[in-house]
């Protein structure tokens, strides 16, 4: 196949007046955004910036954040998307052990430079993207431009070496540096492209930030057909919006946030007709919360599933699967998070390792051109997430006699009860399902006699007030009784969150957990 | 990516009752065809045939020569789908040029192996598809899939590696091996993916051979995606009649017979609407026959241009591009041969090897991971078409700034009248615009003032009888001057046919020039 770096060059070559990016305002071609790019590849090489080093970015989505993933492929650069969630101790961490050269930042990142950045051992540079007021030592992206000497021509670049580096949210122990190669890279904007069947006549909203892959694969899919980009700050109404203006075709939302974009009056109103595809995930959606969704949608809903260290999908569950209402059969494939992708191994396997029969609940493990080269300098974890030549994704799912991948939790969110296993995710699809229930939380917690209890943390919908018997009689008949939460709590205030939209049942979980030495 | 031999393990995996191939009453799973596969593999090698060994097949269409192609790759045997239309000396001249070990034919081809394979040096295997009768000698293809040790796991081979072998129609000099790759393979199925936005939803319709490129590249998209393969010999009425029955999605057709299957009263009364895609090229389709095809067919016209020795597609024009009553740029899209598919790079050059700027004319020369090898033994021609990287069609042609490529001509049959180049195809795309004109070429002969005067050979429309006068009363203020026709021939009987449905202007042109030692 191509190198990476051809990506965007074949694009200007073959598409060069087509609309490669649209910010705001901004419309660029494809052949103004090559240009960009070279100036930019052109002037990080320039600073002196050598072959793998590692250049970091905090901004919002924007098109300077574009041109920074193109212009470091192109110079190859390893390019590193910092989640702009990070508290400063975090960031700390990341720039100090990915031994980050340089960083770009906007003006809403500039006091956390000034407090972290500033005076890191090793980053050497600063670039400010279109700052009102460039602080001393730092560098003005645009000016920048205008002097460099374009790099035309990409770098050579082998398919093992680094592209991107993207520090997982780590809801364990410090954050690790998941490094992505050109190969894998590639691999993943071309398995965007077939899994999504995206053509010239495709566009993409960059809903979700940059710093992810879940949307972030696009960044390489949408030049390999000559489609268009929108990328926004994400805002749900701004987003319907330029949806219905701009007859955008493809977006990608966190499976958490779905259900309240589907309800806004403004997304009822608007005609987002053009929408062929909403691309979600980032965590088993309970079925109600799906069902209810899809009804006020376009049929476009496209659910994934898929890690960083697999860069991006693993595998997708395309909008013709997503039927509520036909068989037992179709209503189990709707629930699934799909079949593997065109680029993806997927097999499920037990404890030593061996493939289970179909049907049978295991670890996932995802093999193929799109798995991370490693943890960066961390032999040791890269080892534990490799073996066998598989990544050992720590989810728990079954794969159907099809191929259908059946998400049934993580494997830390699993609930042992009286020596059974609880999916908490199985029993949060079936409370979810009641009327009442805006968000639930399924959790275990310490119990003498079960080991651990099954517990429902729930938030009514306004307006509603389920009790705890009414759930309990609600699941009961849908699942085993040692599944039903033997206690339910009600909250008013919605459940906390992770970084991409999931329910952090960490946080539920850690307070019942603390000095039992387990479970954290 | 992937290794060639993992496309359809792939689908076995994860798309196993899919249905994989339908061939009159058969139809396969794709766990059936790959049980299948791995038997002919496994037998394959007991013969005693080792890598690379090359496999030729005489055979039409059938699930047989499916399993025959994958088997190969899987067992890493280079698979030669050899032209069913040979004369018993280019049969002979083509198993021994390639030292062809082992050959697959079924009955209609019995006389003809007969005749030339029984004896040829080398061939140490025959085996009979489907024979009522077997010669002496001769294995039977069921029973060695009954009997063979099933090769489960495909042979680990490089990209580099020869997988399939066509012999090209040679319209100069003896026919050569184009050799393709596993890797050219891979990413032409790929191609083809991509290119016509294949899903799983999709199924080919394999009406033309499976020893030509324009439709063998399918064998490798469509399992990459789980869609599924029909396979007919090719009789008009036959493929309409499926396409309606079995709801096909796409299928290639010689740009050559697509306006008499627009034509037929079958095609009239079937309900075709599943159809997507009809891909079409082979040669440069006047625009007027294309405008009528056009009317009669679905929404579907997918134009490409390709040779053997891209492995498929080059270039492709979707259907959204097939606009005949739009603005001249429109028209003029339209009848361009499209955009460069993702796996190939397209060029213009001057004799010199240089690009020529955007919209004018020099030959087309094609990079990129699909271009073979080369020539089966033939260093030197492989050089001569392999220059500085890249693969010189002999086809001229120009790149508008938007990338769309406009066929013009073959090199030599490029006319040189009064010291202008006259391009056939315009002048032919003009004549057959007329109502009266059922086929037209155009061709140079010798002329002593002019050097070459440009001549239309003209098949009128029944029950039409346009004069010379006519026509070049048609053609003014249409084209210059120089490029109308000085004289023109009717005739009543079709103009006759190289392979793949293209007019044979060698045939009308020679013996014009014998003796004369140019243009032959």
């Amino acid at each position: 196949m191509y190198p990476l770096n051809r990506v965007l060059e074949r694009a200007a070559a073959y598409f060069p007046h087509r609309i490669a990016v649209v910010d705001g305002e901004r419309r660029m071609s494809y052949r103004v955004l090559a240009d960009r790019v070279h100036r930019l590849a052109g002037a990080l090489l320039s600073l002196g910036l050598g072959r793998g080093d590692r250049v970091a970015i905090l901004d919002w989505n924007s098109h300077r954040y574009l041109e920074a993933y193109y212009a470091c492929a192109h110079a190859n650069l390893a390019f590193m998307p910092v989640n702009s969630r990070l508290a400063p101790r975090e960031l700390r961490y990341v720039l100090q052990d990915s031994d980050a050269r340089a960083i770009l930042f906007s003006e809403p990142f500039r006091p956390l430079y000034e407090e972290v950045a500033k005076g890191a051992a090793g980053l050497s540079h600063a670039i400010g993207l279109a700052l009102p007021q460039r602080p001393a030592g730092v560098l003005d992206y645009e000016a920048l431009l205008a002097e460099a000497r374009p790099l035309a021509v990409p770098e050579p670049a082998d398919a093992g070496e680094i592209a991107q580096i993207y520090y997982t949210s780590g809801t364990t122990g410090e954050p690790k540096g998941v490094c992505l190669t050109h190969g894998n890279m590639y691999a993943g904007g071309l398995d965007g492209v077939v899994a999504l069947a995206m053509t010239r006549e495709d566009s993409w909203l960059h809903a979700g930030p940059l710093f992810h892959l879940a949307t972030s694969f696009a960044v390489w899919a949408l030049p390999i057909v000559g489609g268009t980009q929108h990328v926004i700050h994400f805002e749900p109404k701004r987003a319907i919006e330029l949806i219905a203006r701009e007859r955008v075709t493809m977006t990608s939302l966190p499976g958490a946030i779905l259900p309240m974009v589907a309800d806004m009056p403004e997304t009822r109103a608007a005609d987002i007709s053009s929408l062929r595809r909403i691309v979600y995930g980032g965590s088993p959606t309970p079925m109600g919360v799906l069902r209810k969704a899809a009804a006020a949608l376009p049929p476009a809903l496209n659910h994934v599933y898929g890690i960083t260290e697999t860069a991006g999908f693993a595998t997708s569950l395309a909008p013709a699967d997503h039927v509520f209402d036909g068989s037992e059969a179709q209503l189990r494939r709707a629930a699934s998070a799909g079949q593997a992708t065109p680029f993806i191994d997927v097999r499920v396997v037990d404890d030593d390792g061996r493939v289970v029969p179909a049907g049978a609940v295991g670890e996932i493990v995802c093999g193929g051109p799109k798995i991370m080269s490693g943890y960066w300098r961390k032999p040791e974890a890269t080892a534990a997430a490799l073996r066998h030549g598989w990544y050992h994704t720590g989810d728990m799912g079954a794969l159907d006699g099809e191929g259908f991948l059946t998400l049934v939790d993580r494997k830390k969110d699993m609930i042992i009860s009286g020596g059974e296993n609880v999916y908490s995710i199985e029993v949060e699809s079936v409370i979810s399902m009641h009327p009442g229930v805006a968000e639930v939380a399924v959790i275990g917690v310490p119990d003498e006699r079960w080991g651990e209890a099954v517990t429902a943390i729930v938030v009514p919908r306004p307006g509603s007030e389920p009790s705890a018997e009414d759930l309990a009689g609600f699941c009961r008949g849908k699942i085993a009784g040692y599944k039903i939460p033997k206690s339910f709590e009600f909250r008013t205030e919605p459940l906390p969150k992770t970084g991409p939209g999931k329910i952090a049942k960490r946080v539920l979980r850690d307070p019942r957990w603390s000095g039992l030495g387990r479970k954290i």
